[in-house]
Formats: C-alpha cells, sequence, structure tokens
C-alpha cells in the first residue's frame, strides 16, 4: 500500500486525487493532507479517508476541526502545508497546490526523500534548478501530473533520452482558439472561463485562453525532461486526445492518448512505475471522434507563448517575474479589473523592467516573485 | 557493429534494409544474404557491402555469380536460405522473404540463437506456437518489422505487459477502401495494386485491399504479444499516420506514429533497444496534415479480416489453411485468372473444408499448406 500526502486536497487536482483514494483503497492511503478554505469538503474527507494529518489555511479552521476529529492532528499555513509535505509515513507527495506557494514543500519533501507527483507547475517554472537539483541529488523521482507532461513522461518509458530529437506539447487553444485578437479585446471572464475540453480550476482555464498555461508547461518540460528550448515545440490540436508526444531520432514519434480525464495521469504518478485499473474509467473511443485536428501555433496569436518561450530562454529568474505577473494579471482580469489583452501586456512589461538574476536561490526567488506582484498591482 | 543476415534482400523489405545498411557502414555490417531472381540487383548489393555468403533461388545464378566474385562464397535454394539464418557471424536475422518459404529459416536461426527481426508475417500465421516457444527456450528475441507490430512493440517498451487491455491495430482500408462491396465485382489487377499510401510488394497490396493483410497482422499479434483475440482491435485510419495503439487498463493509450516509411521499423528492429538517427528521414509533420481520420472497421464490407479472426481463435492448423489459400488465391488473381471477390471466396471455402490439426508440427504445417494450394488451384 502506498502513502499519500496530498497538497491542495480541496482543489481541482486534489478532489480528483480523493475520487482515485475513495476507489482505491487496498492500493493507497491518505496519510497527510492540506486543504484550502472549503472547510465542509474537508469534512467529508477526513470523514472518508481518514487521515492522520490535516493542514488548514487558517489557524481557526484547524481549532474547529480539531474539536470534531479529536484523533486527527490539525496544523494550518505554511507551516502547516510543509509539515504534510515531509510527514513521516508518506511515500508519495501529490502536489495540487495553486501558485508560488507549491514551491517550499516540494523542496521539503524532495529533502525529505520523498517521491513527488507534482502538478503544481509554478514550481517547476521558478525553481527548476533547485527542484531538479535537489531531486538529482536525493535520488527522488519527479513525477508529472499535468496531463502533457505525463504524456511524455509516459511516452519515454523504456527510451533513451539522448535519442530524443524534439518533444511535443499538444494545446487545444483554450476558450477562444476560434477567435481572432481583434475579437479578444472585450471578452469577459465568463467567456473565458468556459474552456472546451477540460473542466479545471479558474487560473488555469484563462492561462488555457491566453496560452500562458502552455508557456508554462514550455519551461516545465524543459526542466523535468532536461532539454534545451529549441527541443520543445507546441503543436494546436483542438480535440485534446493526443496528450503529447516524444519525437526521437529516427523519427519515429511516440505518443500517449485519452479521454480528458486528469485522474488518468494522477493515477499514473500513484502508480509509476506500473498501471493499475482505473475505475469507472472512460474508454477512448477514436471511431466515434472521428477526426483528430493539427495546425501550426500561432506565436504572434498567442503573445503570452512566445513571452514564455522568451522568458526560459533568458532563464535565471525570469521565469519568476513571468509567472508572478501572469497570476498577479490572472487574479486582476478575474476581478473585473483589467481586460483580457491586458494580462499579457502587463507580463510584458513586468519582464521588460526586469534585469534578472542567474540562479536565483530559493529567497531570491521569493523577493522577485514578491516584488512583480507588487508591480503588477500598482500597476493596475 | 551489428552483423546482419538478410533474407530476401532484392525484395521490398530487403532493398530498403540495404538502404539503411548503405547509410549506416559503421553501425551495421551485411555478413549474409538470400536473393531472388534480380541478379542485376545481387550484384550490386555484392559490389557495395561485400557479404561474405550470398544465397541464391537457382543453382546457375550461383555459379555465375561465383565467377564474378571469387571471394564470396555463393549456395542457392532453400537450404542456401537457411545456411544465410544461421550463418555463424551474424548478431541479426532479417527475415524478408514473401511467404510461407520463411518459416523453416527463421526457426532454424532461432536454434542457431540469432535475434530475429521479422517482417515475414507467414512465419507466425502458420507456425506461431513453434517459433514463439523456440523463442523463449532459447531466450532469442523476435522484433517485429511490420510497421504495425513494430508500432505495438515500441509501445509496450518499459511497460508491463499483464496491464494491457487490448491493441488497436490501425488499416488504411487499401486501395478500394472508398468502394461498395457492389463496386469490387470487376476492379482489375492495376486498381488493386494502387495502395493510398504504402510502397509495398505486390502480394501485400492486394492483401491490403482485401484486409487479408490486416488478418494475418492480427494472427501475427496474437503470438507476439501473447494476446487472445478477445484484445486485439482493428481500426480504419486511411493516413496510416499512426502505426498503431495500445491500450492499459488505466486507459491510457501509448501510439506509434510516423510518417510512411518502412525504414522506421526496420531500423528500429536493428537498433532495439535503442534509437539511431535515420538518414534523409522525412519527419511527420501533424500541422502539415491537418486532420487524422478514424473509423470503425466493418467485418462484413472486409470478409477476409473476419475469416482470419476466426481461423486465428480456431486455431492448430487452420491459419495454415487461411494464409496457404489466401496465397494461392492472390497469386490467380495476380494472374488474371480469378476476380478479387473470388478471393475471399476461396479462402472462405479453404477453411470450410479442412477439420483441423491442433498444435501441428512443422511436416503437417508443410502437408497442409501443401495440400490447401493444391485444392485452390483445383478450384481455378
Amino acid at each position: 500500500m502506498k502513502k499519500i500526502s496530498l497538497l491542495g486536497a480541496t482543489g481541482s487536482i486534489g478532489t480528483q486525487t480523493i475520487d482515485i483514494l475513495l476507489n482505491h483503497k487496498e492500493e493507497f492511503s491518505l496519510e497527510a493532507m492540506s486543504v484550502g478554505k472549503n472547510i465542509p469538503l474537508a469534512r467529508k474527507i477526513i470523514t472518508d479517508l481518514s487521515p492522520n494529518l490535516v493542514s488548514t489555511m487558517e489557524k481557526e479552521d484547524a481549532d474547529i476541526l480539531q474539536s470534531e476529529f479529536p484523533h486527527v492532528s490539525f496544523t494550518y499555513g505554511d507551516n502547516g502545508i510543509t509539515e504534510v509535505a515531509v510527514y513521516e509515513k508518506t511515500d508519495i507527495v501529490v502536489n495540487g497546490v495553486m501558485g508560488s506557494v507549491g514551491l517550499k514543500p516540494t523542496l521539503q519533501a524532495i529533502e525529505a526523500n520523498k517521491t513527488i507527483a507534482l502538478a503544481n507547475k509554478e514550481t517547476l517554472v521558478t525553481a527548476g534548478h533547485l527542484v531538479m537539483n535537489a531531486a538529482k541529488k536525493q535520488g527522488v523521482e519527479v513525477i508529472p501530473v499535468d496531463s502533457e507532461h505525463s504524456a511524455i513522461f509516459q511516452a519515454l518509458q523504456g527510451e533513451n533520452r539522448k535519442n530524443i530529437e524534439r518533444i511535443i506539447l499538444t494545446a487545444s487553444g483554450g476558450s477562444f482558439r476560434d477567435r481572432t485578437r481583434a475579437e479578444l479585446q472585450n471578452v469577459s471572464v465568463e467567456e473565458a472561463l468556459n474552456h472546451p475540453n477540460w473542466s479545471m480550476g479558474a487560473k488555469i482555464t484563462i492561462d488555457s485562453a491566453t496560452m500562458m498555461n502552455k508557456g508554462l508547461e514550455v519551461i516545465e518540460a524543459h526542466w523535468l525532461f532536461d532539454l534545451p528550448y529549441e527541443q520543445i515545440d507546441v503543436l494546436l490540436h483542438r480535440e485534446s486526445i493526443i496528450h503529447s508526444m516524444v519525437e526521437f531520432h529516427d523519427s519515429s514519434i511516440i505518443a500517449q492518448l485519452g479521454s480528458p480525464d486528469m485522474r488518468v495521469p494522477i493515477l499514473y504518478a500513484l502508480t509509476y512505475p506500473d498501471r493499475i485499473p482505473l475505475s469507472a474509467r472512460q474508454r477512448l473511443n477514436l471511431a466515434e471522434i472521428g477526426k483528430l485536428h493539427f495546425q501550426e501555433m500561432d506565436m504572434e496569436r498567442y503573445r503570452c507563448l512566445k513571452l514564455a518561450f522568451e522568458a526560459g530562454k533568458a532563464g535565471g529568474s525570469f521565469p519568476t517575474v513571468l509567472n508572478a505577473a501572469n497570476e498577479a494579471a490572472v487574479a486582476a482580469f478575474l476581478e473585473g479589473r483589467i481586460t483580457f489583452l491586458q494580462i499579457e501586456n502587463m507580463v510584458e512589461q513586468a519582464l521588460e523592467r526586469h534585469s534578472g538574476v542567474m540562479n536565483p536561490s530559493l529567497s531570491e526567488i521569493e523577493e522577485i516573485d514578491r516584488e512583480t506582484r507588487e508591480f503588477v498591482f500598482q500597476s493596475l
């Protein structure tokens, strides 16, 4: 039985992980989890899966739950998440929190020799050098949970990475893929949140519409698979059925396909290198789908993707600025304070004013992250 | 440097293997080869690649070549092919001969502990039980060269075969995929030989049009991957870009894709488990292709495929009858002696009159093969 710590149990990745754990009780046990502010859901998970340690965002939530569940240990805040990440009995840490807050617990979990199932892309975007070096040093496996990176990770099983010609990340194109740039001027938050294929959290759905999501994935792939940006391509594929591909030097391409179901890459990360049957799985029926479409990626149409490639190639602290500016700008868009196209403008401005720190430390990253958000907020 | 014996060097698979060997002289050496009746081409290969041993079909061709190349050993006929297959210095035997003649040398090569790169599908169709048992006993690897089986073989790297839900062989539909059964009544040999995607030999091109080629591949897959027929599906995919797929219990599908270039699976069989860059490779450009199509396989439209599944499930000597009747009927069609739809009728009649031998020996297989061909010729 594999013992799991789950960071962000009430979020999008978290609830799908919980669904897996509920249906595979013989294979996995939930040892520890962190939750956000959804206490009713936290209560349900505690009842269903009896974790030993739970961390809430707020102290008062921890106190309330403690009175209800006297046999469970409660903690809270950023230190609480780290306690969950390094929980002694845990084998695998599923990091499903959103945003930069996922970084520190990942590093601590690696130090504690936990296998990392990583859904928090900001961890690698802002501190890929720190995370992958630490993982290498500790001999710890970082298994991607993103459907695209999981596809590449799966396609690379049994292969020698020196034979990679390039990896091809597929992109659905997001909610606005059929609109021109001109038509993006006045799109609403509601329209942006309406993703054609995947049901995801709000931030990542907006990032799909701007293609920043794919940009962050490009940087993540750079670190996960130790590849230069010249060997990372993005292809528009509206059905999101081919989740990504690896092309080898012999021109052979290995791809991973499936229905859009995040439980598949989550389960794979938990069972890797083995697989187990997924409960209530939705089998892919290609004959029913009939056609798969592919299209060149237009970097001018999707400026956030271009900015991400540029920030990635510039390296050092630039991806931190890209990510922090984007998080702040998307939050502002979701609050109705800026327009959709202003997101990319703000990210671009933040990158332009940044002078760059090579090989930044964790505290430098945190400082640059903070500074960048402040810059965006002041520009509003 | 890997040392190669090539059976059928002047055939379709043979000439593409030669192309690889010419372009990768540092990686491979041609130690021995068998050729058919194309002596000018044999002469050229001998000059270019200096094999030590060459077997011709006819004794007089061996004599002529011997006088021209005094430092090369020549032999001929069925025994000659076997000499090439078991040639002492050889590491890998590429079996690219057409038809049942490929069986005996494969078994002998396995006995001699050679790795088998198998393009001759009749070997597994008629004697899969003998071949795979011998390979298992000797610890010899049988690596498929067919694009479909190579795709599955590649997709299975790093995977545990117990996790397979099913394999999905893709089929282009052949030259007549857009015609109804009624429209197949009076098709000509020339029309049948015009395959939309692949440039192949005549027999296999006709087999693609009748879908018997896929049927033989289904039986081959049964033996190669040790799977019951219930776990083998066929999907129409007109572009032949996805060469085949494996679905696992977790609903994840791993596929291998590429341009239609038989050199890719041939090279993979030679370099497995490694890969090397293919010279003059044609990289797949999915954006340029734009769309991939998929369609349910209609077993009534393609009766040969249905017959192959039935013969495979019946087991024993039935696949030998299927294959021999088909070879004889296709030869008769190519000679203009029967119509296109009579091919499937003859195969069906041959299967119906056969009573079946379970676990047939090599000599029983040869006898049944002979009898079946005779039956077809007498029915003409």
